[in-house]
């Protein structure tokens, strides 16, 4: 018998989620297909969403109270809004099951993890699945929804080497894959490749509305700005969240962005149209080897 | 007969086309499908992007002298580089026929427009096709390019009425929508949902891989950065040539665009959730009513 054979994959009696949305709904509908957990329990807070939960067999009974909802379970998987992942593990962390596996999907990380570590929990492993980050609830669930994505898990030295594996194997599992970042190092780089992108899109358009508030821009057919303000139609509560949540990093790529933006701005004013050239060409340099 | 029956529609002898590129030479096609010109005459610096629009038979003969290619032309596009508009028209001015009309295709029109006026000619006619910018020389031309596209002509007071009627039916009978702006009107919008959006994503690309220069923001998948930059890939001399033309329209919308930035880094700076929600959803707002 070779090790890859004598491995187990992982296989849960009860699997909770907490927070049944376009995440937390679609993981239900794997681990349920992929045979990893025999019971799902659903947490929220909408009775409606709930119900919808239950009817689409996302989830095979439903509470309200995350209290209840984490008895027995041995997976909790924390997927509501970003900003209520910390609220609400602290209230599930005294009713775990000892040994319980938890993890959530936020878009931001370091904070939940120094949280954890704080509590001294050394199961919980921090991810965060890069498919689509609209709100939508129960409806929107799907299974395959991670197929094919990654999804970056961020252990550190404290974490239980056990719920590493675990975590992974779940995500690889359901055809996902994996890679793992220092929480902090998640943090800048998120915050460099989507936060940075949806604050740049959202001030584009609120400068260009501002200026021409007409009918003007629709007429032109709108160019370039279109594809550039694509991403500025996603719900505001998640940026709301996402911004405040990541702030530090937020603030540091801000400020290298404000940098490059006078740089360009200076060679606009001063007329220099070789220095133009080259910072355009450098940014070409760039996207094309992206 | 009604007036539409007795309406003639323009038919040139010779059309010169000065600069074969990928809007010259599309355009140059159609005018022969549609049998808007009996001969085309293209004008180039490079012999071997006129050969291959000879052998393309996107012109009918090419000569490397504007001066001797707008030789009893009745119709002559600038469909050079913007920045050699200018100085195109300036040696081809006293060439041209008495009577011929004059238009161009440059993506900044007002100082374009002021040099013509300057010279006294009335008979030319401010155009903008909006119809993809790359360059691509003759190799890259199609017919029916600008069919279903929009095209913005900027007539002003003193631009003959028949020339403005002329131009707005060839570019309607290639099947663009034309609509016209003053010229720098033109410039204004078009610095905001072109140029702007141009100018941020390439600061978007500097900022990123100046404080990423690895290989972390390709592992991710880079987001909603790669939405962003898009736009990044194009020719950086056309960037160069058109924010050092465009200047003062780009630096009222590049100090707009800081003040929205500012806005929003001060709320994450001061920790002001609610006011980051109200920004997002403004900009949301207006993006869903694009």
């Amino acid at each position: 018998m070779n090790s890859k054979a004598a491995r187990k994959d992982p296989h849960f009696q009860r699997v909770t989620i907490i927070g049944v949305g376009l995440i937390g709904g679609s993981l239900a509908l794997d681990l349920k297909e992929k045979g990893i957990a025999e019971e799902i329990v659903g947490v929220g807070r909408s009775r409606e969403n709930l119900d919808l939960a239950l009817s689409r067999r996302i989830v095979d009974r439903a509470v309200s109270d995350p209290v209840e909802g984490v008895k027995d379970a041995e997976l909790v998987v924390l997927a509501t809004p970003v900003r209520a992942i910390i609220p609400t593990a602290r209230k599930i962390l005294p009713a775990l099951k000892p040994g319980a596996y938890l993890t959530d999907v936020g878009s931001v990380k370091a904070p939940i993890v120094k949280e954890m570590e704080k509590a001294g929990v050394i199961y919980f492993v921090g991810g965060h699945p890069l498919a689509g980050s609209e709100k939508g609830g129960a409806g929107s669930a799907r299974s395959g929804l991670f197929a094919g994505n990654r999804v970056i898990l961020t252990p550190t030295k404290k974490t239980d080497s056990r719920a590493i594996r675990v975590v992974q194997e779940v995500w690889e599992m359901i055809g996902a894959q994996v890679f793992n970042l220092d929480p902090k190092e998640h943090d800048q780089i998120l915050a460099a490749v989507s936060h940075l992108p949806h604050a740049v899109s959202a001030s584009l358009v609120q400068a260009v509305f501002r200026l021409f508030p007409g009918e003007e821009i629709r007429r032109t057919g709108a160019g370039s700005l279109r594809d550039l303000s694509r991403v500025s139609a996603s719900p505001p509560e998640l940026w709301r969240d996402i911004l405040s949540l990541n702030r530090e990093p937020m603030l540091a790529i801000l400020a290298e962005f404000r940098e490059c933006f006078t740089e360009l701005e200076t060679y606009i004013k001063e007329d220099k149209p070789e220095e133009i050239f080259e910072f355009f060409s450098q940014a070409k340099r760039y996207r094309d080897a992206l």
